[in-house]
């Protein structure tokens, strides 16, 4: 029996499942959920899913939904095929792999979605950089007042991840600039974990500059961005059609 | 608990029965199983299953896998919202729909899998008009005798099903000169269960000619296959990967 991975490749949490499957070369099966009706398609699939992301994972008996502990498993149980150094070549790189997984799903993965939801409702043509208590422009008056307290938050929403993420990306930026990877000379889980959510802050120039005005940041994303397992899921993760989503 | 659908897409049973769901605006799922194995991924969805192609269809206690009796079963059940003239607007359409849908069933999606099917193997520089016995030509000889047996076969598969789909489009042709559509004024299942092979026949010259040589015939696929059903179909269908897929 391959492999059974049930949910979206759209997720964070099923897209660090699939990299990782993919880097092991594990025989899997990909069951998605599309949901339709009538004239337009329900965008479910592209939907801003930040905290809960519905992912399940069977393996024979063994049956995980949280998205690291799959990581954890897949690299232990398929450790002699695909990419081997996943949790590093020895004890030490695995503690400092453990690390980093804590940190990433701790102090990375949160603020980040934080940052994409909040950009998912600012008009791209709204200035950010050093807004901070500012607020909103002028134009905003005219707003339906709901509307308007809820670009208010988007836009707390944003400041407050943007300041966590950048005292965040510059212990990255220092310890780039030792290793070439996170945890060590090699990439390795601690890597891998970041790729969903970093490839959805390199997407929006509001947010992709945390990484472009960090040296060894930008160095690293894009060598991790480059592997071939995580071109795979980007594949998986365009929508069938060309359509706007919305 | 909406409509379930159990299949890929690209199979031509459950392109059939999505067409329909998209005309009669029902509300449903859409469960997908992808198989992946290491650096390649395995083609499932675009595999040419000329016989068998995999359909579970599930709408409360009703469960079918025949994607004829499906449509039949969409087009009685949701009758009174979408599309309304899938079964005709009246008894004497539904009886001349029902001899078209067992056309279409027993004398065109057969020989035009079987064309498909055997393009697939034909080099695309093979000239094959008017060829029939004539067989392969001189520089298969180099061949390994095994793969010159496959294609000899595959020519006969595509002689053979060249003439019996060029005999029935003869037919249709007649009728498509009295009525706009198989079953008379309206685009009913007569007509929307052709959509998938049609397609298949269209997409690659060598079969494509079939349609085109024949006016009627010809102007009717060009209204049927720009129903906005069968382009969502379509977008469906497409890979989520621009790779080729062999």
């Amino acid at each position: 029996m391959p492999v059974k991975v049930f949910g979206s490749p759209a997720s964070a949490e099923v897209a660090r499942v699939l990299t990782c499957l993919f880097e092991k070369d594990v025989e899997f099966q990909l069951i998605r959920v599309d949901s339709f009706r009538g004239p337009k398609r329900m965008p479910q699939y592209l939907k801003l899913q930040p905290h809960g992301e519905a992912l399940t994972f069977e393996d024979g008996n063994v049956t995980l939904v949280e998205s690291r502990k799959i990581l954890r498993h897949i690299a232990d149980k398929y450790k002699h095929q695909g990419y081997k150094d996943l949790f590093g070549p020895g004890a030490l790189e695995r503690a400092s792999i453990e690390q980093w997984l804590q940190t990433e799903a701790h102090s990375f993965a949160i603020p980040s979605a934080d940052m994409v939801y909040s950009l998912a409702y600012l008009p791209p043509d709204l200035p950010l950089d050093g807004r901070g208590a500012a607020g909103l422009p002028p134009a905003a008056a005219g707003m339906h007042p709901s509307h308007r307290q809820k670009m208010e938050e988007m836009l707390q929403l944003f400041e407050r991840s943007r300041k966590d993420l950048g005292k965040l990306l510059d212990i990255y930026e220092q310890r780039l600039g030792e290793e070439e990877f996170l945890a060590g000379g090699k990439f390795t889980l601690a890597d891998l974990s970041h790729l969903p959510n970093a490839d959805r802050l390199a997407a929006d120039p509001r947010s992709a500059r945390l990484i472009e005005s960090r040296r060894n940041v930008s160095r690293w994303w894009y060598t991790i961005s480059a592997r071939d397992s995580w071109k795979r899921v980007k594949e998986l993760q365009r929508p069938p059609s060309a359509e706007a989503p919305f």
